[in-house]
């Protein structure tokens, strides 16, 4: 399980995080900012756009998520899909999903042909707000194959969990992405969790957070992409910003071969993680 | 779970993290600079000494670990307590352990009354020359009280693996105390998983490793002192010292109150880490 899924002569894959800035519950206007942030990284070679948590209603929409809230493959998923076939790259993205009565904070990985190759629901929800407003989701691990690498899928809270994205990692991820909504001041959870989760797991992780402010909440950026080694391939300041940075074979070997936590793991100790 | 085990008003414990330089299988020589740092430290008032891994015996000892062993409560663990006794500290301290035909890297906490609070075995052993040498303990989290604080052990590798180090929270750890024998180039371990451990689980960490050379390891140092905030009190360099914090109630509160990820877990989605 601690193979890399690639081939040690593929071609890396090049990612980015998208830090958004703005706009609140104006999905139209979202839509916008997210189709010139995808021509900007097409642009740049980017293959696999990763987007805040719930990318086009804005995350502060406590008491308005059941409003606007769609199932999957809804007119919000459309739109991005039309916008990762225009563009012709993967995006990670993330909105309040409606299942019949109940909203979760879910995420998706959406291929340039429009193939959703991965779904998740926040599993970890943030304070009384989210509780108030959302339902969380399983927790189940989900992988999906992106040219070769293996792609889990998380949200925001999830991440700082090291059992839910141990998960993932078991599951055989290359690379872990996160669209988050991180406020401050907790810009720790960025600069000193994300690259540990990326150190002890030997997995890439593209971290992608918001910048600015809505209502109270003003969010702190630092926005990343970190290697498997856990050091920084690209991190943003506070600012809007799209941050680049490319995951390859090469590095996750490396990084597989300097570390095997993977592999010394000893599972039938860890039996009081699971009551 | 998450509350601070020593109440608000409590003094602060002092503790230190003892990062020796050599020597190599002579133990009478490492009893003397054992001693002498017992006194640095109860001059500079800690209460809880830290000591590297294999503390008396060097680290590097594989075909020679049958021979130094000795069973708990033997000659040099008589000679630890006498050292405790003689400045009035604590001392966590690290030997290879004699148990029937079988020996355990171990680690214990021995009060300045000669009382043994813990004793761990590490559960987690390191490539192919410790697995040669050394039976694996059964990763079962022990936690002693110590003014006040709860204490939990581990040894080394075992606090690279969140899991391991999360049960030791779980059983109401304020302070982990780890002795180590971190070699280059892995120093990463010691700044950023340490401190991720402490900040993903509200729990000060003293970690303390070698300085100096043993055979072909060059140690790497950086022994610290860390917050539940997973901010350093204390960072040595490469060169042996003695680095000093102090642990207080105040300070596990606040990181307490700024993060809840022990009662935010969800103990159900984490089946597949046991297995």
């Amino acid at each position: 399980m601690t193979d890399t899924t690639a081939s040690p002569g593929a071609p890396g894959l090049v990612v980015a995080a998208w830090q958004a800035d703005g706009p609140l519950r104006d999905v139209p206007a979202a839509l916008v900012a997210l189709d010139a942030a995808a021509a900007d990284a097409a642009a740049q070679g980017v293959r696999l756009l990763v987007c805040p948590e719930l990318t086009l209603t804005g995350y502060d929409i406590g008491p308005y998520a059941a409003e606007l809230a769609e199932p999957a493959g809804g007119p919000m998923a459309q739109a991005v899909a039309a916008i990762a076939a225009a563009h012709g790259l993967a995006i990670a993205w993330s909105w309040p999903e409606r299942d019949g009565a109940t909203v979760h904070i879910s995420a998706e990985l959406v291929d340039r042909d429009g193939t959703v190759l991965a779904r998740h629901r926040k599993a970890h929800l943030y304070g009384p707000d989210e509780a108030a407003a959302y339902v969380p989701g399983d927790g189940h691990p989900v992988v999906a194959s992106l040219d070769g690498f293996t792609v889990g899928l998380l949200v925001c809270y999830d991440i700082e969990f090291p059992e839910q994205v141990r998960l993932v990692a078991l599951a055989g991820a290359d690379l872990l992405v996160c669209p988050t909504a991180l406020m401050e001041p907790y810009e720790t959870v960025s600069s000193l969790l994300v690259r540990a989760r990326a150190y002890e797991n030997q997995m890439a992780i593209v971290y992608a957070n918001r910048a600015g402010t809505e209502n109270a909440l003003t969010y702190c950026g630092s926005s990343c992409v970190v290697g498997a080694d856990g050091t920084d391939l690209a991190r943003a300041g506070d600012e809007a910003a799209l941050v680049v940075g490319t995951v390859t074979p090469v590095a996750l070997a490396d990084a597989r071969r300097a570390n095997t936590h993977l592999a010394d793991r000893r599972p039938e100790v860890y039996g009081g993680l699971h009551r």
